[in-house]
């Protein structure tokens, strides 16, 4: 009996028990049509939508959603073809999903045909996108070549290297997909997550998940994180075509499933907020290397002056110390090396931690901090480059720990009547 | 060495710990009164203001914002003084902050003069509420009076009694006291709780704490919670004064320090999302008790409609089955007996999940579901009463697991000048 048997036939356990429970209540299930013609009218509020299809995926270059809900899922499914069906449901159903239109019932009788949710109705698009991303475990897991996909992992689709500091948890890091959903509104963006999860049944399972946001503040204000400080000052824009073709689309020469494409990397980092907030904002600032409230790199005036890493004051000392965490970011420290930053707060509430600070206490502390995602064209130019000096070096280390994640290669854009990755498995 | 003792030791040799830090990356640390001259100006974006001051406190009839976070504390202070030194900064600090100032430093050395974060700057008041709560832990711990208010314990802030079907998870559950911050940006709501943390350091520490949110629907909209449904359709109102008097508020007959107080029940309610998402809608209607698209009751047509618990269908059968949640929660089959819900729904990803139904899966699954919250003047003719009924036959509980949560004596609002609690601690 083989994973995909098992799954079937407890599906079809699961729905006679449901029958058997809705028969013990005085119950008589409804035949799925019956149900269906109940389903929702359109939303009446439409609200912004984002496109879902061109020659890049959405949730990119697009400007930042407030929430996010990014998935990571792990295949099940034994055959290729298992795999395709629902990357074609995941398509037809992102589609519609993003215009804000009650997505498609899935005709496909082994996902069980189980209907949308109302739980988003009524709230429109609310520029929903959804990004997807293939994991090195579509290509060979366990050493096994699943899906015939082996010869086609690209070099950029890195096992991530270890880094000092790392804590990575072994149930929030890794997956075969990616998922990320952002929108304006949490409800929107989980429903989407919970309508691809729907048709994902007995092919993926939800690896790890995490919830992010940011904060209401006005349009074309840099959002401050949790640490109190703008972020993102110096971030690639939508409209730096040359920096994007520099940095994070893979190109011509990339494999044509890959045109349009992006590589991205995702870090769950806890910060030790306690701790943050018991420091003085002048030491905030030097471990940042910006003031705090006008967001100007230290020495300078306004949030977008360019930063003087020369500059030195009374004493010799450089202005931006050598290990502030902007100056060993910076382009001009990395080989010019850049990724596009998308990164969300994310809240869980409290964890039992061990502090890693005098007077090392242990208990409920925040378990809150950055959701870090970036994009880039190669992982081992962009975000391992960059974090191999700033995971030795950033004194920003004392508050920040790593504690899950991943890599995934997001295939580009497509048009309407492909489904993601098509290119990749018509190769 | 008493607890505090070791509190104030820690927090020198951390602080300590800090300069030498700051020494080793080249830095002079600021003097506390250089780094305040740098703190921020008043916000510029400036919201709407829920007011602090009042006979009853915010956050129970406000209306509800779209983000909450509550946390509930346990206070480590041996000495009364102790916590009264505390709950004037929480108050001072309550007062600015729900006006969305910047809340006052603190004048006392001892909670070593930690200043207010930046992360909310900018971001207005956003109808800021903080909600306090006084735990049976403030009254007696361990069979100990701590702090001489033992014989204040009112008989309404009971310990509350264990339900069929419980998972309370006891670092999810109790605590001596609660906040709640409300507000319509998520950002704002956790910067008011870490403000009291910095004020609290020593005195209390964070036991749990839970974030929640609400979609974005339209004004006058009753929201739809993560099953899909509208939640709250026939909820007590800020309007109906008679209902509050009666159900939510203690009256003259309570203790002066509970005048216009009401007391409390959080309970986190993971929702089986994956199984409600498989159920047909018709079986979901059932289970609630109202149309899934309308939100009208079984057999209805208009969502604020009143249900009919005597109408049967033509098999004889109630329209509005006997074990659905709307039919065993309504007032008219608990005695009349009526709360005021204020409820969110939360998402923290998933986490690792032994599934109560067919075909008993165990792996990682939605850990979302609702952050359920009510007031009323006497938990055991509120809560108790009600979820007594619920626990036992609610058809809903196949979906649904309480995992924590905690019971607060939420005193009375208060006068400028006065701090929270003042009366009880005066009495």
């Amino acid at each position: 009996m083989s994973e995909k048997d098992f799954a079937g036939a407890s599906r079809r356990g699961f729905l006679r028990s449901a029958g058997v429970l809705a028969a013990v209540a005085g119950l008589a299930p409804a035949s799925p049509a019956e149900a269906h013609a109940k389903e929702p009218p359109p939303p009446k509020q439409t609200g912004a939508i984002e496109p879902f299809y061109g020659a890049r995926q959405g949730g990119i270059v697009t400007s930042a959603q407030r929430h996010t809900y990014f998935a990571a899922f792990d295949l099940d499914a034994p055959r290729r073809d298992d795999v395709i069906t629902m990357l074609r449901g995941w398509t037809d159903a992102a589609a519609a999903l993003t215009r804000g239109e009650p997505p498609p019932l899935s005709g496909d009788a082994s996902y069980g045909g189980a209907e949308p949710g109302a739980d988003a109705l009524g709230l429109g698009p609310s520029r929903l996108t959804l990004t997807f991303g293939f994991g090195a475990g579509l290509f060979t897991k366990d050493g096994k070549d699943r899906y015939g996909l082996a010869s086609a992992r690209p070099e950029e689709l890195i096992d991530m290297p270890g880094f000092p500091g790392d804590k990575l948890v072994e149930t929030r890091t890794g997956g075969d997909l990616s998922v990320q959903a952002c929108a304006d509104d949490p409800q929107v963006a989980f429903h989407a997550i919970r309508r691809l999860m729907q048709l994902a049944w007995g092919v993926a399972r939800i690896r790890w998940a995490q919830t992010g946001f940011l904060p209401n503040c006005s349009a074309g204000e840099t959002p401050r994180n949790l640490m109190g400080f703008k972020d993102g000052t110096n971030n690639l824009t939508a409209k730096d075509e040359d920096g994007l073709a520099r940095f994070v689309f893979a190109g011509n020469d990339a494999p044509p499933w890959m045109h349009g494409g992006s590589y991205v990397v995702a870090r769950r980092i806890v910060i030790a907020l306690e701790h943050w907030d018991r420091m003085r904002v002048n030491f905030q600032e030097q471990t940042i290397g910006r003031q705090r409230v006008s967001g100007a790199p230290l020495g300078k005036t306004n949030e977008f002056d360019t930063a003087d890493f020369a500059a030195t004051d009374k004493d010799g000392n450089p202005v931006m110390p050598m290990n502030s965490h902007v100056r060993l970011a910076s382009a001009n420290n990395n080989d010019g090396a850049r990724i596009l930053r998308r990164p969300y707060s994310y809240n869980d509430g409290v964890a039992y931690t061990a502090e890693r600070w005098p007077p090392w206490r242990q208990g409920m502390e925040y378990d809150a901090g950055l959701f870090f995602i970036c994009y880039q064209r190669d992982p081992r130019e962009g975000f391992v480059k960059i974090f191999s000096k700033l995971a030795r070096f950033d004194m920003m280390n004392q508050f920040t720990t790593h504690t899950g994640g991943g890599v995934f290669a997001c295939p580009g854009g497509i048009a309407p009547g492909e489904f993601v990755g098509q290119r990749l498995f018509s190769a």
